[in-house]
């Protein structure tokens, strides 16, 4: 078994805010971490910065293929085409993981194309913030963040420690295991329909004159309506039945809530906050 | 025009939350507090933190008539019916004041019936929280928070002043004056809506086993779920028309937003992301 010692030079492939947060954490741990990056800027910035030991802006496969492992920090579809394009550049042996935010769509794509001599863990860091790109790299994002492995029949489990071991040295706080399938609808609802609610209030009005107004409700119930919206409605997308199928679950009880007050039926009111209360309560932070 | 200096005397009926946290930072600042309650408990905790120098459980007018400020803390349907029932106790002269949610119940009811020689100035502490009951008073909460004054026609300089200056020395971040239209409008969006959201999302589905995989968007967004279901009923209901359609806007765009991406209408939902980005950056904190 190889642990993650041994793996002294990582590839990370993309650099926003995950790939350069990633870059930061590991070349701080003492990695030699390399990149490969569309924009000439990009890598300049992560070179001046530290963050990278060197780095490419094309896909060259001597450079490539010196690395055991590699972290694909693309979009979806990005990083499902990277490998169909060029994942002949892979060392033989490589580990490769992703940090995708959307499962069902990538694992199974990337697994069943993938070369037998190269093995693919899945994993989604769920540190987002409201900001993307390379200059927001800030490792400290991951200290109060889940990571969530997806891995599937096909891995071995010395490769899933290791994508493990990964998260752990990330920093992230709590590490857990789920399908590709329990990833995707519990993503959909914590995750994407959240996003959904923000985006929607936040376009209800034009709410500039009420900023003066806001208290901490509203401000903390639209602070992720600032969003990336090429990443998003991608990841939407990629989600599209499980989002749809937990946007319709709060329509439905939404509804609930707005026809008992028209109905002036308080106790389905009330009744609703009760169970409200009472669920949030296992979500305090302990 | 007598100044808040020459009020000496403060009496605040109702102690919960907001009562509590008026008395308790009112008493520090040097007034003689005096509260009237319904509970036998309240007025003894209330009494043995220091909160209040004296108290009734029973509504006297030989007590109430002492006072030249009067504090309504109380529910907007129970302070309404405590001045039909008891208006006579008040002091020729005095002043009145109130902390209620909503105003155009409220305002208007109360102005309508109230005797000549008493002034009410209407005015909503936007602090709440949580957690309901005078144990948790805290004045700490008003620190960030606004006070909205909804003056009337019916109203005096010199009583809006008095008032305003309440709301100044009680450590308020901000101070507003708007109509009871006006805040209804603006309340039901910024605070009642959030909330009606909140219930909805968590009341959706047993989600106990999620906590372990929740980031900080669905804790932020549910903060508000945990509710007072006596109060929020009441409230909403006391504002019933004006949340309905604040509560069908909001139904309007996310069902927009669910419709494209039924649709894999990416134009749409990238335009509604890009609308919300940028009403958003109006709300961050300055």
């Amino acid at each position: 078994m190889k642990a993650l010692i041994n793996y002294r030079k990582v590839l990370i492939v993309g650099l926003g805010l995950i790939g350069g947060s990633y870059a930061e954490k590991l070349t701080r741990l003492g990695f030699e971490v390399g990149a490969l990056v569309r924009r000439r800027q990009t890598l300049d910035y992560a070179l001046e910065k530290g963050l990278v030991a060197h780095g490419r802006t094309e896909v060259d496969r001597d450079y490539i293929s010196q690395f055991d492992l590699v972290v694909f920090a693309l979009y979806p579809r990005a990083f499902v085409d990277w490998i169909s394009r060029h994942q002949d550049c892979l060392k033989s042996g490589a580990i490769i993981t992703d940090v995708t935010g959307v499962k069902r769509s990538v694992v199974p794509a990337v697994q069943g194309m993938l070369r037998p001599d190269v093995e693919f863990v899945s994993a989604h860091p769920m540190a987002g913030r409201e900001r993307s790109g390379v200059e927001y790299s800030d490792s400290r994002i991951f200290a109060d963040a889940n990571f969530i492995l997806t891995p599937t029949e096909r891995n071995t489990p010395d490769a899933i420690e290791l994508v493990r071991t990964l998260g752990c040295i990330l920093g992230f706080r709590h590490i857990a295991v789920l399908t590709p399938e329990e990833h995707d609808e519990m993503i959909g609802f914590l995750s994407q329909l959240t996003h959904c609610i923000a985006v929607s209030l936040m376009t209800c009005k034009d709410s500039e004159h009420l900023a003066e107004y806001t208290g901490d409700s509203f401000r903390d119930l639209t602070r992720i309506a600032r969003i990336n919206a090429e990443m998003w409605s991608e990841l939407f997308l990629e989600n599209r039945d499980e989002l749809l199928s937990q946007m319709d679950l709060f329509l439905g009880q939404f509804t609930r809530l707005r026809d008992a007050l028209a109905a002036q039926d308080a106790d389905t009111m009330k009744e609703m906050m009760r169970l409200s209360s009472e669920r949030r309560a296992f979500f305090d932070k302990k």
